[in-house]
């Protein structure tokens, strides 16, 4: 009943119309989608209207599609990514009001480092982190601190496939990342310049909830700032949101 | 392919199984989904599996199961909401600097204020609004400013339905509530003591985008205080979001 007849799940079918969704592809049409989720043109219409129907999609006056504020709503109601943000705000506010360059927290999803949250300051350097965005494990610096501290399965997994360079700095020998990882789980922190891009440093600690660490929580700075200021201001953020979500179980 | 035997869609059975998980109801079994979305016991265990199996939903070490990151991303990344929110947080926040008690963001969606953003001083006093949760048109004040500029087809149908007391002193007089709302759209604002909790004030705004109501921007406040501070900075950080969605285009 919920199976196409190529086998995938009306689930997995859903999935690929959302994900052909992002933050510079916000409206399209229902042929965009068909194309760009490789569904039949038919399967696809029917699906589009399945969910505009239901609220998970909403049309314009033109009849082009975008996500609806009910799927928002959905997805975020109950989410554990809600409750850990809500910890993390006020501590990240304050990370802001003293280093004033960018502050994000991030989780590891499918072998990657997902982007819950990032405040930037108005005159912040660069950063192509964005909210719902996703970096490689090994590039960025939340990553690394993900992968050190993940499930041994996860990190060998992940140190098993091609390291792909997101920049000239990039560590993608395996051996050389592996000590990178075991010196992230002596220390508790990690500072990565360049790493992402040649012009920012990148520094992150981890966020444990029951013994565990379920998210990392890092700053952006320019290359030529010293990272001191920053990882001080991360550590007693990163107390204060494990008090906090200790206080709300 | 896509319709049960009762003839409700694939994506409507799925909306049912995610309007399931709340903020107090953050993981559950399969069985308890069932029930509580009125789903045969097997179309809601095979709707489960194949949203797990997608990401949308995840399973806990017992095989229980909560919203999915994957969910959670799909959702906001190409959203309205995402973009609408980004542009008013750094705004809100310096309301919050200077009223420090609630700041929050909210829109229309199916007759009722859906809360986009909520930020709370540590020592603010009371506030039942929860981000992703509702409140009814007529008794927020968010929702009374966007009751006054909605669409007048949606504005008579909410005030043709039975208007629900949310407190003692929520208007719920239809006639006077017409009023209210013309002063709404006079005044660009609204004060609405107790309409949602004896004990506090609501203060609201309009957010405006292409020259149209897209969202109300609003400050909850104990009884006791004035509004006058907290209008002001309402309208200040309205016009600096306005202008950001302006340079955004």
């Amino acid at each position: 009943m919920a199976n196409s007849r190529s086998g995938d799940s009306m689930a997995s079918r859903i999935v690929r119309v959302l994900d052909t969704f992002g933050p510079d592809r916000t409206v399209q049409t229902a042929s965009d989608i068909a194309r760009r989720a490789g569904l039949p043109s038919s399967s696809a219409h029917r699906i589009v209207a399945e969910l505009a129907a239901s609220g998970l999609l909403e049309r314009d006056d033109d009849g082009r599609v975008r996500l609806g504020m009910r799927l928002w709503e959905l997805a975020l109601r109950g989410s554990t990514a809600l409750r850990l943000r809500q910890a993390a705000l006020p501590h990240m506010a304050r990370v802001q009001e003293r280093i004033r360059e960018h502050t994000q927290l991030a989780v590891l999803e499918r072998d990657e480092a997902l982007f819950l949250e990032r405040l930037s300051h108005p005159d912040a350097g660069a950063n192509i982190t964005r909210i719902a965005g996703r970096l490689p494990l090994h590039a960025s610096s939340s990553g690394l601190v993900l992968l050190a501290f993940a499930d041994p399965a996860v990190r060998e997994r992940v140190l098993a496939e091609p390291l792909r360079a997101v920049s000239r700095e990039t560590v993608t020998d395996a051996a050389v990342l592996r000590e990178l990882l075991a010196g992230i789980r002596r220390s508790g922190f990690v500072v990565a310049p360049g790493s992402v891009e040649t012009v920012s440093t990148g520094v992150a600690v981890p966020l444990r909830d029951r013994g565990e660490v379920v998210a990392a929580l890092s700053v952006v700075l320019p290359r030529e700032v010293a990272p001191d200021a920053a990882l001080a201001a991360l550590r007693d953020a990163a107390g204060a949101i494990e008090a906090e979500l200790r206080a709300r179980r």
